[in-house]
C-alpha cells in the first residue's frame, strides 16, 4: 500500500463530465489499495477569468485581494471532485489550503510553501477516504490566502508529496510525458522514460512547458519521485500499464537512467539580442547597464562582454522577445549616462540547448554540437554553458534545421 | 462617529461598473467619519452557475462539498469590492467568514451563525480601515465551510451588525423599502418610513420578499436597527437624504412608528388547498396525514380540522403551488392506511395577510377585513390569525380586487 500524489491540470479538469474522468482514474487507483491525494487545477479558463474581472477593477490588482480572489478556482475544483468520487460510492473530502494547513510566506501572487501539516490529511487517509486539496494556494501567518503563481498547483502537488513522504507524485496532464524535443518539430523525438531532476529543470526553464520550474526544484530538493504522464488515455487503462507510463523525474541517477550522453534538445524561438556598443570599460559596467533593465522587470538571459579594446567593450545580452522594445527603450534613456557609443539589437533570434547529464563525464559534446552546426551552415551568435546543459543563440530561420540536425547528431531518436 | 454596516445584493454587485458605483457609496459613508464594515453578495448569477456546476456532478449534492463550492462566489465579491476601493485610495480590506472567524454550526448549506470574534475587524477600522466581508457563510468547530443558505448575506450582515453593536445596518437592494403592500398591485401602495421587526417578519414570511426572514428574527432578537434601502440612486446622493431614505426596520414601537393600526397588506399567490375527507377522529390523526407530507420535504402553512362528526372528520392544509401535485400524491399513498375517504384539492388559491402592531390594541380589525371582502362578494375558504396578523384564504382570481379593497379599507395610502 503506496502513498501516491495525483496531479490534474485544468484541462483535465475542464468540465463536469472530464471530472467525472478524473474521479474513475482516482477511484481505480484507490481501489488498488492506495493511499490518494490529489491536487486539481482551477478548471480550465477560470483563473483567467477571475484575473480579467480583477483586472476591470484594478489594472494592477493590489496583490492580496487578487489572491483572495485568484484562489476561488481551485476551491470549485476541489469541492466538484470530491462530489464525483462521492457519487461513485468512494469516500472522500476536499479540503482549501488553509484548511490543511499549507503555511506560505506573504508574497501574494507568488508565495512560497514554508510547512504543510499533515496530520488532519493522514487522519482522512487512515478512515479510508480519498482527500482533495487546492494546488496554487495556501495561507501565511497573518491569516491571509496567498497563491504560488501560475502552474503553482504542480508545486502544491510536490510539496505535499514531500511533506507526507509520497512514494510517487503523478502529474497527470495533457501531455504524455517529456520527449527528446518537440515532436512538431522533429517527428523522430521520441518520450523519454527516465529522467534526472537536473535536466528536467534545464527543460522547464528552457520552454518544455511540461512541468513549472519551481516544482522540479521542489522535487529535487525534496527527492520526491515524479512521473508526468497523460490525463487524456482512458481513465480506466490498466493501472500496471499507467504506473509505468509518461516520464519517471528521478533522483536516481544510475537506477533509472538511459545512461544517455544527452537527454534531449531544448529550444525558445522567442529570444530577443541587444547589445551596447563602446562602452568605457571600468568597473561596475554591467550593472550599470542591466541594472535599470532589471528595474523595468525585464528578465535578462544569455550576457556576454567582449574584450576591451583601447578601454571600451560592447556588452550583449538577450531579453524575451516580449521585453525587446521596452528593454531597447531603458537603454536609450541610460545610454548618454553610460557612455555607450549606440544601443543595437535583433528581435529575430532563437536559442536551441542540448541537455543532458551523461555531459559531465563526456568530453566532445561541446565540439560535436558545434561541427553539426557548422555543417549546416549555421552561424553561432553566443554561447553559454553549465555543467549540463550548452545553449547558443543562432538566427531564428534556421531554428528547425538546427533542432533536426542536432537531435540526429546526438541519435535520440534511438532508445 | 457611528459604525454602520452596508450590505449589497447580487445585483447591485452584478457587474464590476456596478462594484464600482458601490465602492463610491461606501466611501462616500466612510468619508463622513463613519467605521464601516460592507456585506456584499456575490455577482448576481453567480451562486447559480455554482450549483449548477454542482448538480452537474451530484444530482443531490453533498452538503459540505457543496457549501466548498457555493462559498466562493462571495469571495470574489470582497475582493473586489476591496479593489474598488483600494483603486479610488480608500484602505480596504476583504475577509472570507472564516478569517474574521465567524463560527457556524455543521448544518452545511442551512447553517446557524453561533459567534462573530471582531477583534481583527476592530483592529482594522481602528487603522482607518473599511473592512468587507463575505455574506452567506461561516466556518464550523472542525474548520470546514458552512454557507447559511439562500439570501444568507442578509443574515451575515445583521449578525456582524450585532455582534460589533453597529449603529444602524443598511441593506441595499433593488427595492426603495417596505411598502403597504406590492405597488404593482395596487398604484396608491405607499412606502413606509418605519415599521417594527415583527411586522416586518410577518412580510418578510408572506412573500414581500424584500428581505430574508432569518435576518429579521437576528435584527429584532439583537435588537439591531436595519434599515432597506435602493442602491439603485446616485452613488453620491447627499448622505443626509440616503440616511432617512427607504424603511427603518425598529424595535422602538413608540418613537418611529407612525401609530397605523395596520401596516400593510402582504398577499401569496402561489398556494394551494388539499382536503382529505372523511378520516377516522382519533389521537395522531394530524401527524398521521402531516408526517409523510413534511418526509418528502413540503411546507404546510394554514392547517384547519373541522369538527368531527359521527367520528369522522375533515382535514384541510395549505401548501405552495409548487408542491401540490406532490402532496396530493404522498397522500394518495396514505389514504387507505389512513381510512380516509378521498383526498381533494385546489391549486387556485392565494392567501391574504393585514399585518399590523397596532392590532393588538384595537380590536375590530377582523371584522373590517371580512366585511371589506363580503362587499366585494368574496368568499373565504380558510382564515389563520397571529397577534399581528389576520390571513385569509380566497379563490386566486380575486387575488388583486381583495387586496385593492383591503388597502383601501384601511386607509393605507394615507400616511
Amino acid at each position: 500500500m503506496a502513498l501516491i500524489v495525483h496531479k490534474y491540470g485544468g484541462t483535465s479538469m475542464g468540465s463536469t463530465d472530464r471530472i467525472k474522468n478524473v474521479a474513475r482514474r482516482v477511484a481505480k487507483w484507490h481501489d488498488a489499495g492506495h493511499r490518494i491525494v490529489v491536487v486539481p487545477s482551477a478548471m480550465s479558463g477560470e483563473t483567467n477569468r477571475l484575473i480579467g474581472l480583477a483586472k476591470e477593477i484594478q489594472s494592477q490588482p493590489d496583490p492580496r485581494e487578487l489572491d483572495m480572489i485568484a484562489s476561488t478556482g481551485e476551491q470549485v475544483s476541489v469541492g466538484l471532485l470530491a462530489m464525483a468520487l462521492l457519487a461513485i460510492g468512494k469516500q472522500a473530502v476536499s479540503y482549501a489550503g488553509w484548511q490543511v494547513a499549507i503555511k506560505t510566506d506573504s508574497a501574494y501572487t507568488k508565495a512560497r510553501i514554508q510547512s504543510i501539516d499533515d496530520a488532519k490529511v493522514n487522519r482522512d487517509l487512515d478512515d479510508g477516504k480519498i482527500v482533495i486539496i487546492t494546488g496554487f494556494q495556501g495561507v501565511d501567518d497573518l491569516g491571509n490566502i496567498a497563491t504560488l503563481g501560475r502552474g503553482g498547483s504542480d508545486t502544491s502537488a510536490v510539496a505535499i508529496a514531500a511533506a507526507m513522504k509520497a512514494d510517487e507524485c503523478l502529474i497527470f496532464t495533457d501531455v504524455d510525458g517529456v520527449y527528446t524535443t518537440d515532436p512538431r518539430v522533429v517527428s523522430e523525438a521520441r518520450r523519454l522514460k527516465a529522467i534526472t531532476f537536473e535536466e528536467m529543470l534545464e527543460l522547464a526553464s528552457l520552454g518544455s512547458k511540461v512541468l513549472q520550474t519551481r516544482s522540479v526544484e521542489f522535487a529535487g530538493n525534496y527527492r520526491v519521485p515524479t512521473r508526468v504522464l497523460s490525463s487524456l488515455t482512458d481513465p480506466m487503462l490498466d493501472i500496471e500499464e499507467e504506473a509505468n507510463s509518461g516520464t519517471l523525474i528521478s533522483f536516481e541517477e544510475d537506477k533509472h537512467m538511459e545512461q544517455a550522453v544527452i537527454s534531449g534538445i531544448a529550444f525558445n524561438r522567442d529570444e530577443a539580442k541587444i547589445t551596447v556598443l563602446g562602452v568605457p570599460d571600468r568597473p561596475g559596467v554591467a550593472y550599470h547597464i542591466l541594472g535599470p533593465v532589471a528595474d523595468a522587470n525585464i528578465e535578462v538571459d544569455m550576457i556576454i562582454q567582449n574584450q576591451s579594446v583601447e578601454g571600451k567593450t560592447d556588452f550583449t545580452f538577450t531579453v524575451s522577445r516580449n521585453d525587446y522594445q521596452r528593454a531597447i527603450d531603458v537603454l536609450n534613456g541610460t545610454r548618454e549616462e553610460l557612455g555607450a557609443a549606440s544601443v543595437t539589437g535583433d528581435a529575430k533570434v532563437s536559442k536551441i540547448s542540448v541537455v543532458g547529464v551523461g555531459m559531465r563525464s563526456h568530453v566532445g559534446v561541446a565540439s560535436q554540437m558545434f561541427r553539426t552546426l557548422s555543417e549546416e551552415g549555421i552561424n553561432i551568435m553566443m554561447i553559454s554553458t553549465s555543467e549540463i546543459k550548452i545553449s547558443v543563440l543562432i538566427d531564428e530561420k534556421y531554428m528547425e534545421l538546427a533542432v533536426r540536425a542536432l537531435h540526429k547528431a546526438f541519435e535520440l531518436e534511438k532508445a
